[in-house]
């Protein structure tokens, strides 16, 4: 394993950015227009930055938390006036407004405690408080950005020239800071102007496949090509895949994978025509407190999902069965886990936990 | 095994009819506005049938072939005065005009060249040619309905009470003239009050599965959910579905099965989590001829289908693979193939010659 070109991580991939801070006002990649229009939201207050969270105009774990994250700095102008005890009650009534827009998200509480602790601990208020939370949004976003560069740089070393990559959903740019996850090495393959083709899953029902990952690919001038779930398996009888990279929601002590619903499916195809199956995450994603990932409890989601398509409904009835994850169980990760920490290799369960050792 | 309750043969199945004949005129089940809408579309001139089978009003390969026998006897209607030999110019050229609805159309073809047979080896004309195509027709008709009963009935005895069955695509009642083939053994559950759950997935692109497989399903009142096609490893994984059963378009010599896209990452699921994986289809489907899946050629068809929906586009890209068919090698047919004939039991290519042997 070569360590990570470094010079690498310090360009930006050709992605468009999910988010940008002016100094002034948080802009956002509105995702609910895509891929149809790309236009981006100028928030300049508090309200602005939930309410396009509210609406899913951001999306993705990191990238909610870090919208938050600058949330609540917007939240904070022009407060610099209040003694310090108001100034901390108005500080976490802010952050109380923002945790509400998604309080599931566990992510966007991360970032909000964060963001309270670093003036918490230096017991700050006031422009001092204001501008040490600034600081703080910042860092966190470059943390997600290097944290996601440096997986990406470790992901592309383990693929071959001319390799035709499938991914599943969006783990890519538009989730998090920049690069994305399973993205990630893709975006590093460009930079160092190697040969490869990708392959996106749709992604059924949300289609976060041909809405998310195809547009940010394309945009960034990557070869990539839209394919229904349902095809993977068939191309992968064909030898016309030669890997398999995708992100993750959450991967158990026992290494086992839990993802978008579909990525079971596709890694029994790898499994079973002997394609490496890898998977790109943080590795705060790895949690060693849930044992497999049989005690993850998966989510059902709404029906109209699987029955509606733009607000058009396509299926002759409304009995449906909807859930948004599935589990891939570890034996099946056949190529490793990349995180910044480097790769854990099978059993990635263990290799996981070597790499959380200090 | 038991030999099929022939009592329940003569029961049709509740399922919507796909073709009527009234005795003079043809009434087609307009399956393009379904699930919307259901409504039949009385046809009573040759040009009538030719249009609803261009216009895909009417589907399936037997329910074409059906149509197109039909719509030679309405051709022929008012022409018992034509001498022998005009009589049959008449014939052919009616043949022709249908034949060329849907050229590539194997069964089409098929069918009406079983309509000529019928009046050529009697050397009919005039009046006693028109109704011996009539005969004819409806025991084309008879003949289809027949073969899928039987093999429902052999497919029914195969079934554990309480089996949840997950099915795909559409080889229903609404693709032949009644029973369809992986519905047939649901059909006569039904008619048996058996207990029994379906699954059917969706399956994209063309969506026969939420718009075909749901609406005939639940119009007979079985128990039909919908899920995605992505969703079926999952439920596996869950000990939610006890066995799979598909329809097929063709058997290759060694027993590969030919299905819509799709079918073969279901095959690899059921193969992984020990789901008997069966496929019902008339032994006709059996091409010997063939030695394995891979000689047959996989149709890719038009990218609009993964890109669009209901005319709306959904995708980011244009740049699409859609290949319409996969092969599932014939290990993976753990359960069997279904026949009217009777069932082939693994290895499923050797037990289907031996079915055809006379």
């Amino acid at each position: 394993m070569n360590a990570p070109d470094l010079l690498l991580l310090r360009t930006a991939p050709k992605a468009p950015r999910t988010l940008r801070w002016t100094g002034a006002a948080l802009e956002l990649l509105d995702q609910t227009q895509l891929p149809g229009t790309v236009t981006y939201r100028r928030c300049t207050t508090l309200e602005d930055v939930r309410d396009a969270i509210v609406t899913l105009q951001v999306r993705g774990a990191p990238a909610i938390g870090l919208a938050a994250a600058w949330g609540l700095v917007l939240g904070m102008a022009e407060q610099d006036a209040l003694p310090a005890e108001r100034w901390g009650e108005a500080l976490e009534a802010a952050a109380a407004r923002l945790r509400s827009a998604r309080p599931t998200a566990v992510n966007l509480a991360w970032a909000l405690g964060k963001m309270l602790a670093a003036v918490d601990e230096q017991n700050l208020s006031g422009r001092a408080g204001r501008e040490a939370l600034a600081v703080h949004a910042a860092f966190l976003q470059e943390d997600d950005e290097r944290v996601c560069a440096t997986l990406g740089a470790y992901g592309a070393s383990v693929i071959a020239d001319g390799a035709r990559i499938l991914t599943h959903c969006n783990a890519g740019a538009l989730a998090v800071a920049a690069w994305g996850t399973a993205t990630a090495p893709m975006y590093h393959l460009q930079a160092q102007g190697r040969r490869f083709k990708v392959y996106a899953d749709e992604t059924r029902p949300v289609l976060q496949g041909a809405r998310l990952t195809a547009f940010e690919l394309s945009q960034a001038g990557i070869d990539v090509t839209l394919i229904t779930d349902s095809m993977a398996a068939h191309l992968m009888s064909q030898r016309e895949i030669d890997l398999v990279m995708v992100g993750t929601d959450r991967v158990t002590r026992n290494g086992d994978v839990v993802n978008k619903i579909g990525t079971l499916s596709v890694a029994l195809a790898a499994k079973h025509f002997g394609v490496p199956f890898w998977v790109a995450c943080p590795l705060s994603t790895y949690d060693p407190a849930t044992l497999t990932g049989q005690d993850v409890p998966i989510e059902e989601r709404a029906p109209e999902e699987v029955t509606h398509l733009g607000g058009q409904r396509v299926a002759a009835i409304t009995q449906v069965r909807n859930p948004a994850f599935d589990v891939t169980p570890a034996d099946l990760v056949t190529g490793g886990i990349i995180t910044e920490a480097g790769i854990a290799r099978p059993p990635v369960g263990d290799a996981l936990a070597a790499l959380l050792r200090p």
